[in-house]
């Protein structure tokens, strides 16, 4: 491996991380929070200083290849994950490092999950840094970087590739670097977009840019410990509902909306199923939970709302499911599992290769009774390539067996059967809510030390897909 | 499909199924119990005489091929479940038929799971018909009536195949109908083995008989409502718990251990694995539970028989482990997955299933990270095929979807979250216990008519390994 490149471009992160910091810097000023003003100048500078001496001298030898591309991706985000964390714990707003890691993972990875008991308690540069990075997480740190310090086209693939979730990664126009700043630009636009919304609800310039940006990046901190519900404002629920909806779609479907081609989008499968499944959930959970709301229309609001989040994984809440009935329960937890598009900001599965899983297996069954017949898998009209059923399915299995190692090592923490199982699906799926204890109405507050560094691995592990991270264990070549 | 022959193979299991009647019919006579004589009596006469009738005029084509072994598994068991229902309702015993459908599919899946609220109310010939029926399903109600009456070669072939439970099917000697033969003695000589041991440890015959049956088709049902909790012996428990772990493995290495090629046995890789899982998993929840009992040695003795009692999938009960701590708690529930060998009569996804889908995982993960290697799968020493690598992770699909179909459905019955979900992986894993409500102090009573209809058909999926009974949906061919 090129270990020269990696540092190279390790230090490159260090300085983009740097630079994000001016911007919660800015909160610090405007609402005058000295301590918070401290941590993020002495956090920014350190980040910037450190990252140019590492690039001062530019390596050699410059490929990237696959393997470049997935270490780099996973030190970036443990890098992030650690430095980003250092603001929390200078200003001393999360006295504990562990919980300023979990707290930082969870913005970067866009789970949202908080150790946070006194969310008002915080100041609003802390806020806005936690909100930021999920902006920042959503679309990923190495594709901002890349956006503002472009390589050469290889070398972007190879990075974008590790570091964008779902089974394939698409290209919107020839150049990578190109496609990287479109991508980048209409991140920002819908992000912009949400946030005037959001201000005619009612919101100021603040809350709204800080839920404008949990929702873009899918990830759901909130500025209040009631996060949504608090607006109880049927109007906010309603942009919040229909913004989480968008940015768990394929963002080159929005490129092809800015060229026009209408058909192509509304063609696309994994958009269709992701609404089928979205539409058949909401209407099943609306029945479900019409009892426990005033009737229909009023279970309609928070059943979308949820259902929106949890699909999205943004994770914001205005209902407690945990109160709902056991169906309703049963498929939030599923939607977990699905998850947004390929090519969204969302994490869980994603939607194709839930679609994939779904066709193989209906494939190998017809297969089973009819030895003889030959049937394709097929995706947009197109067979799939043999490698990419392979890989989903290998995919699958290797999530679950990580996930299932989590849960039993979690359980020596001694939480409920509930908390402990939700806790590793909600963070490998970078939710944020499960249920029991860390419910939308609880947090991860009450984990030892070392479950919390896990929980946090568990992230970082679901919104990498997994392999980047493991790239960086001593495993043995052959 | 040759119908004809269907038609033929199922008036034979009538026969086969009235002929096994006669013995708790016996039974009825000793104990002197005139309700369940009565019921017995008409329901074998009845089956007798219609197999009969079916079976008078011989099919001219008599090819079975792999689809009419399915179609013919799949009638034989739905045949069993409902005709081997009706003396538990003749005798008026169970008054809802549901339930007994319920309590026979539980009984030949040898799953174990009851809705009875007073085992000891029974009769005695019923309680001896619902541990033999465990004593049936777990060799095969087919592999009986092959051993029973031969079929040749092909035709014997096709239909174990469908209805044996693992990845591949294996042949003991060149002649199938021979190795049914053979792998029907061992199994009757190892039942009997277990209950000349259950007669020292103080039971009577009645009582050694049924708990023997309960072992050997790893099914679980007691007599009593405490189970083997009752007995309270240490003998007793050790006995159980070895021949439980004995009935979950593989019965073509007791072939081999009378051929005494002891050193295959000792390398087969599934064994081996079987046997690692157990040590590992009776270890942790001895240490994890000895604070829970009076010391280490107490937790080893409870540890052990719940983890063989799980693992093999019997579901037999001396603790009740929903009080153990959440770390035991999970890993019980994993056990349920694992199951036992393949070839062997225990449920679940199967030992060598998961050691395919762990190795697949760990070889995926190889070659990400190394894209050049070469990485083969092995078992036994040997590369394996990749249509059984393909099958192992399509089948997990297949399973880990209908499960989750399951779910839902049941769902709508209203329990709590614990009790749906593992009652439906309880019931498909053809374990019995789960937690919650249907925990090993619990049982399935509770459930609506058309849940337990549900549930008794995940047996059978479970029981037969799903294609067999899909074969029957109308699926359209391409």
């Amino acid at each position: 491996m090129n270990n020269r490149m990696i540092l190279y471009l390790s230090g490159r992160i260090l300085q983009v991380l740097g630079l994000t910091m001016l911007l919660p810097l800015a909160v610090s000023l405007i609402y005058r929070e000295p301590e918070s003003m401290f941590a993020f100048i002495v956090t920014a500078a350190g980040l910037l200083l450190s990252g140019t001496v590492i690039t001062i001298r530019k390596p050699e030898k410059k490929d990237v290849y696959a393997r470049e591309g997935m270490a780099t991706t996973a030190i970036a985000w443990l890098i992030v994950s650690v430095f980003g964390a250092l603001p929390f714990w200078i200003s001393g707003e999360i006295p504990n490092f562990a919980d300023c890691i979990f707290e930082t993972a969870s913005g970067f990875t866009t789970t949202g999950a908080t150790i946070l008991n006194d969310i008002e308690g915080m100041s609003k540069a802390c806020l806005f840094w936690r909100s930021f990075t999920h902006f920042l997480g959503g679309m990923g740190v190495l594709v901002l970087m890349l956006a503002i310090m472009p390589q050469n086209d290889t070398r972007t693939m190879h990075i974008v590739r590790a570091e964008s979730p779902g089974p394939t990664v698409g290209k919107l126009v020839a150049k990578m670097s190109f496609s990287v700043r479109i991508l980048y630009c209409m991140y920002i636009a819908l992000t912009v977009m949400e946030a005037i919304f959001l201000l005619f609800g009612g919101m100021n310039l603040f809350e709204a840019l800080c839920h404008a940006f949990s929702t873009a990046g899918t990830g759901g901190f909130g500025i209040t410990n009631g996060s949504i519900a608090d607006y109880d404002s049927v109007y906010i629920d309603v942009v919040i509902t229909v913004f989480m909806g968008l940015f768990g779609i394929n963002f080159s479907l929005y490129y092809l909306l800015l060229l026009r081609k209408f058909s192509q989008v509304f063609k696309n499968e994994e958009l269709r199923v992701f609404l089928g499944i979205c539409a058949a959930s909401i209407l099943i959970i609306s029945l479900n939970t019409m009892g426990h709301y005033d009737g229909f229309f009023t279970a309609l609001r928070y059943a979308s709302f949820q259902v929106l989040s949890i699909i999205s994984t943004t994770g914001f809440a205005t209902a407690d499911y945990t109160e709902w009935p056991v169906l309703s329960q049963v498929i939030i937890i599923l939607l977990m599992f699905v998850g947004g598009c390929a090519g969204s900001t969302g994490g869980g599965l994603k939607v194709s290769r839930i679609m994939t899983l779904f066709k193989t297996a209906v494939k190998e069954i017809r297969t089973a009774l009819n030895p003889r017949a030959v049937i394709t898998v097929k995706c947009d009209g197109k067979a799939l390539d043999q490698s990419i059923i392979k890989g989903v399915s290998s995919y699958f299995v290797v999530f679950m067996f990580i996930m299932v190692l989590s849960m039993l090592i979690l359980a020596l923490d001694g939480h409920d059967l509930g908390t402990t199982t939700t806790a590793v699906i909600t963070c490998m799926n970078n939710v944020g809510p499960g249920l029991s204890k860390v419910g939308p109405s609880g947090n991860f507050a009450g984990f030892s030390e070392w479950a919390k560094i896990l929980l946090s691995f568990d992230m970082l592990l679901g919104r990498l897909e997994i392999y980047p991270l493991l790239i960086l264990l001593p495993f043995r070549k052959k």
